[in-house]
């Protein structure tokens, strides 16, 4: 007869953060970018991301498009629903930064408590706030989807910057003027950030 | 006067999976690991992903014990509640796939429609059912963590195996007989499956 208790004794060496790291080269990280609509979030996420993953990096940018449809794809736009929908891109950056990725991510995230509660959620130091900076003005005139224009006619409702209100950060690591800087600019200073925190090296 | 659109010349290349893929050097997938509780899911997944972290792959395993306290914290487990949970699973798996990530998940996942609904969030051969095949008396006479005892005592209701079902993949891209192999023996027909997939060299 076989063995029925043969596989108590494997004992694997459960593969931990810091061996995929160590595989990787460089430390996770978790990069929150947070402003209003056409901010320029993800535009700066994925360059970023491009420049990291020019260096070497192992990268994932999260965003409206790859978690709305998805893992998100039973929510709405309620207050209820939007403080889910962060809790659950929190949750899985965090499983990401376990898997040893250098996670961006790309939402409005207009609220300074559901952004602490996903901070809270991180060892000090593996989650930086990023601040996309534009003036309403500024996105306005951009509106590439006519969402602002729709929201001013009243078509959509809860607008954030229109008719909800989006509380800037009080102290995140990095503000990057997205309304008046070129993209080239906030990415050298997202990459200065990196070093300074010796993500990347120098 | 600053340029306001000075965003718009920005033309990031976005980062794909099959650039992540390159820089990984293998490609991503998912190894979805089904059986009942004490089958050996989660001891295969963890041995398995220690052997391909050697071999330098990107891997992360899945389990509850990663999931159940942090993305699906608000689930409980009625019918309605595990299907959610495995639905946000998939949507999780396919995130890291997306990622470049060699995903291993270690869940009972016991019916076949939740099962072939994950499955058809991925590509054809990019999910990779793998059933830990050891039978009910074996599982229950290792019973780690005293689950079998308490549900057969009426401590725990609609456990898998005794007083919910347990419906066995039909056609699962690989069976390992974990109630008698060995986990070395069945590490080995999991990497043999995917030597032949060309996930890892000959």
């Amino acid at each position: 007869m076989k063995d029925k208790s043969s596989n108590v004794v494997w004992h694997a060496n459960a593969v931990t953060r810091a061996d995929r790291e160590q595989r990787n080269g460089h430390r996770s990280l978790v990069l929150w970018f947070t402003g209003l609509s056409a901010s320029g979030k993800s535009t700066l996420a994925n360059a970023v991301e491009e420049e990291l993953h020019r260096l070497g990096c192992n990268t994932f940018v999260l965003d409206g498009d790859n978690v709305r449809h998805g893992l998100c794809s039973d929510l709405g736009f309620s207050l209820e629903d939007r403080e889910e929908n962060l809790r659950r891109i929190g949750e899985t950056a965090k499983l990401m930064l376990e898997a040893g990725v250098l996670v961006l991510t790309a939402f409005i995230s207009p609220m300074r408590k559901d952004r602490e509660r996903v901070r809270s959620l991180f060892p000090h130091g593996d989650f930086l706030e990023i601040f996309c900076d534009a003036s309403l003005d500024v996105c306005e005139s951009r509106d590439p989807k006519g969402l602002y224009r729709r929201a001013r006619a009243g078509e959509i409702g809860e607008f954030t910057g229109i008719s909800s209100p989006y509380e800037a950060p009080v102290n995140p690591e990095l503000s990057c003027d997205t309304g008046c800087d070129s993209v080239e600019a906030s990415v050298a200073k997202v990459l200065e950030l990196l070093r300074e925190r010796g993500v990347i090296a120098e």
